[in-house]
């Protein structure tokens, strides 16, 4: 299929709306909604005892305290996933880390939303500086390993569970 | 934090756009904007040997063949998501399943969609009748169980990865 036109509907601070029109193989045409997103990063970050997550609160679902992973949008001009995965996780979870290991790339909502996520794998950790941005409510959260199971079960957010549950699985940890 | 107040800026056929104000415990007041979505399921339908997959176009992420589980969204009105999974399976890849089991709820983007997932095991696999909606262009994909690795390594969708590694790790497999 090919993109033939494409008209911004709805341009907002975060969900700009595109219509976007597509010729298929057999030359029909059709228009979809499509809602952009500049992408995104998630990171687990861990040691061989543990591994670090945030609660936040999440409007958009009702939610008060979400467990997540450190995760943030590719939301400044130039930065790479990687540089932003570095950039975000120091500022959620104050850690730094030596080893970085970008593990599987996928499409929140592929139906109608362009985000992506890079995951990330990080670990060789040395201690930074939180710094949460203006008006973000995020709270560091230790999950010791053997609490895995615990923290996959009360997960609710997907990108988190993608990474958790690779974690677990050991995919992703080879080369 | 509460809701308090709630505008539609943009209503589109699948993303309608809202700004909701909430009040925070601290007595601050901020906006979010929100993508409204009535929901979606997903199915993971598999007997002893194999479980059964879709490959279809993603225009909104530039994909000609995404491999995805069964799914979709909850826009019959009134339907369960129970209803929605019985249906969509039978659509999308022609079967019906004697046993359901609800695994797991979670939110594709909790950032800025309200999207919410219901994932459901399905065994008991019959023949039904597959019936693609229109403009829809559904290729239906048996995966034997000993390729169930490979299939994770290549599918990069969201609520797929979440179902096929809570299927690898045995979870949500038991009562």
């Amino acid at each position: 299929m090919e993109r033939i036109s494409s008209k911004t509907v709805h341009e907002g601070e975060i969900a700009t709306v595109r219509i976007d029109r597509f010729r298929y193989p057999d030359g029909s045409e059709r228009d979809r909604e499509i809602v952009s997103h500049p992408g995104a990063v998630a990171i687990v970050a861990h040691d061989e005892e543990r591994l670090w997550m945030v609660r936040q609160p999440r409007e958009a679902v009702g939610e008060d305290a979400l467990l997540e992973l450190p995760a943030g949008k590719l939301d400044v001009e130039g930065e790479s996933p990687l540089e932003c995965a570095q950039r975000e996780l120091e500022e959620e979870v104050g850690k730094r880390a030596t080893d970085w290991r970008e593990v599987k790339r996928f499409y929140t909502s592929p139906g109608f939303a362009e985000e992506e996520v890079t995951l990330f794998f990080a670990s060789g950790l040395e201690e930074g500086e939180a710094n949460p941005g203006e008006g973000e409510d995020i709270e560091i959260v230790e999950v010791p390993l053997e609490r895995l199971d615990a923290a996959i079960e009360e997960c609710v957010d997907a990108k988190s569970l993608v990474g958790l549950l690779l974690f677990r699985a050991g995919l992703g940890a080879q080369d």
